[in-house]
């Protein structure tokens, strides 16, 4: 697995100096890439104040301190308990590690309205951060009526385990079809996110602020790419990056990402930056049935850095814990801000990001090129610089993914992904120079290994 | 008609120093009040910088210079003609005025969904002022055809009258579902505004720099009330006003009004201020069947002036231009920012401003607290100082409207609009002291000019 990043759980570190209340992890890891000199990987690292600031100066960081550790997870046992979802828990992780910061839990009213209305958080200085997605945790009645007076709950998983306490709540109404409204600009029914994670839920929402007692792990065999924020910051700089470009994906890698991305980073050295680095950042949470999971999506991503499609020395892969709303404009700000909480300073944002087709009409549900527009007009994203995607296409006179020349639209081949999707499950093979042999390949055993129904037909994957 | 405000057409004045590109009116008339001495009103007016700054810093006026008016209106004549609604026709005059300052005209596309996702538009200047609900042109397939490529269109009335030039135009797709979604909350069918004015539009809409020919007008017998924000400006300087607190209304003013606007003077003084001057301001555009028509409002706010239940010494009674969306804390938002362009710096806002009762749902539509709070935490409203309503109800004690005591709830009775409307409708008084007998004469008047249908049901009043 050439250049994706593993952890090395060897090396403690504290040595974080520009963001004072970040070392709450009880143990810090530092990422490291096969591809670096193992001796490098052995300095302690420190935080280089040449990347962006998190969002809100510092990055929040809500695991509970190791001497902690015992004395709250016996606290957690003894407090009302709250089960979550696995959309909830993933929701726990992105906060956990500061993706949404400076959110130190589960919104509370204040910050959902605001979220809802304006896309937007104000800080105690005035100022405003861009938070457009609301993260928010639900509850029915009874649990509702169990939490009582008290002001602190536990939040347990799937497994009964105790995951994080959440302090000084506040418990207010749901208010489902408004929210659904104002984060999706529809109430159509078959928005994937909404069925699976509002339609059934209760009936009020519960905010606070979170204290985790470890680490959010799935056992998956992909944890060990999913860092953080922070473990992404100290990459970027043990690679002395003097910008980071992010591009957010949840599909599989062809030669025209590849190209675009090759072609960002030849952009920004003709700007004058010295050593851009690139965070190929493929979404991790709940995607929708016909999405290709992430673990096959990993194992291609794998293929096309071991093809050298892409840089490893300049490429930086790590999954995005979040999970996937697809609510298009609104849903591409939350998608950026992460990425400038994890150091990113640029954004490739594509056509129609975060989007999807109408779940009730025959049209697409938001206009293509809103979400970059948006993104652009964005308040709170000022400094983040938006790079718009530049289209490729399978251009028929090199054999090859090429920017799209509109003075000769006849030689070139648009591959849509319900069309790459098609190839890959009737082991067609695309044409040649449109994804790298090894990468189309998993994609061809991907399709093989969902059964086909009685009809022969292929059913959708379930959810990643 | 003792203490509204009658406009003087004999007094023209170019003298306002303070926004140099305000003086576009050809008319420019000055608001005075019989209370006031004659000699007073006949001084050339300056504006005082004591007031509000309009957002933008300027009051932005779309009539055109009297030179150029024939000139004008001779090239209305040769452009594409676009027929304007009456709804469109009282968005011209809100954008003529400078309410949505600093609006220049309908919106084009970016203006739209920076309002549509942050209630906000972003200045030159990068600071951002508030503006929360879409100004909008909606236009038909083949009105686009015919445009072609003209970049003018003109805009006529109903009585095929030119009334502007839009300029500059960009044409635009009408994402009606996601602009209903994003500013009401909901997709319900029945929203009032949405069935006026939007399920029917076209499917196209037109933005650009209006050019409005002529003030608008109503010929209704109100025209004199409908004072500009100059206008008002100039009023609350000629009264030397060192606070000017708005007050929104589309019902008839009871006696609770009147306690929480008296009680709101006594605490603008308290704070220090010499001479708060209360802005009464009826809303004079579209309003849903059942709400009261403007005309009779008026008479009922006249009577209620005339009674002295206000003083009109520091009250100014004008007819703000606007229709309604009753899209909850979205609008409120709108309401109190075209205050600020009329030189408000404190708001009343009260319980569930502009909201109403789910179309579809035996509940309301929106939470009673979220416009308060949405409204003081609204960017680009910084600058406004948000006053809560204090809860007034018939005080059975004392015999009249008086702020509720929620140590003794037995004592107090409070008095619904449907409640009122419904002892109106049926002759019945009030409790003594809840509304002043002049104005709830006007309303049984109202109600009975209503002819009753065969079954004997008043029907709903058309609106105003």
């Amino acid at each position: 697995m050439a250049a994706l990043f593993i952890k090395t759980p060897y090396l403690p570190s504290h040595s974080i100096t520009k963001f004072p209340n970040t070392h709450l992890a009880p143990t810090f890891r530092v990422s490291v890439s096969v591809s670096v000199p193992p001796g490098r990987s052995k300095r302690r690292l420190r935080v280089s104040s040449g990347l962006i600031e998190p969002d809100g100066g510092k990055l929040v960081e809500l695991l509970v301190d190791e001497p902690l550790k015992d004395l709250k997870k016996g606290e957690a046992l003894s407090l009302p308990r709250i089960s979550l979802s696995s959309i909830d828990l993933q929701w726990v992780h992105v906060l956990s590690e500061g993706w949404a910061s400076p959110l130190r839990g589960f919104m509370r009213e204040s910050e959902f309205l605001q979220t809802l209305h304006f896309n937007t958080l104000r800080l105690e200085n005035g100022s405003l951060v861009n938070m457009s997605v609301p993260i928010v945790l639900a509850i029915d009645d009874s649990q509702k009526h169990r939490i009582g007076e008290s002001t602190k709950v536990a939040l347990f998983d799937s497994n009964n385990n105790p995951v994080a306490i959440l302090k000084d709540i506040e418990i207010y109404k749901h208010p489902k079809e408004e929210r659904i409204a104002r984060t999706w600009g529809t109430t159509a029914s078959g928005l994937p996110y909404v069925e699976e994670a509002i339609v059934n839920a209760g009936n009020w929402l519960i905010g606070g602020d979170l204290e985790v007692l470890e680490p959010i792990k799935y056992h998956d065999g992909l944890d060990r790419f999913r860092l953080s924020p922070t473990e992404l910051r100290e990459e970027f700089t043990r690679r002395n990056a003097d910008a980071v470009f992010a591009f957010q994906l949840r599909n599989p890698v062809h030669n025209g990402h590849a190209l675009l991305m090759t072609d960002t980073r030849r952009r920004l050295l003709d700007m004058g930056y010295k050593n851009p680095i690139l965070l190929l950042h493929p979404l991790g949470g709940y995607t929708k049935a016909d999405d290709v999971p992430l673990s096959w999506r990993m194992k291609q991503h794998e293929k096309v850095l071991e093809d050298g499609v892409l840089d490893p020395e300049t490429t930086v892969v790590s999954i995005f814990p979040s999970p996937m709303h697809y609510a298009g404009p609104t849903e591409v700000q939350w998608h950026a801000k992460a990425r400038i909480n994890a150091g990113a300073n640029f954004y490739i944002v594509g056509r129609d990001p975060a989007g999807m087709g109408h779940p009730t009409e025959k049209r697409d549900l938001y206009d293509a090129d809103h979400g970059k527009k948006v993104l652009s007009m964005a308040p709170g994203l000022e400094r983040l610089n938006i790079l718009p995607f530049k289209v490729a296409a399978y251009d028929k006179t090199q054999g090859k993914m090429a920017f799209f020349d509109p003075s000769r639209p006849q030689d070139f081949v648009f591959i849509s992904g319900t069309k790459m999707r098609t190839l890959a499950k009737n082991k067609e093979n695309p044409p040649d120079g449109f994804m790298c042999p090894g990468g189309w390949e998993v994609l061809v055993e991907y399709y093989e290994s969902l059964v086909p129904t009685i009809n022969g037909k292929v059913p959708e994957a379930v959810p990643a």
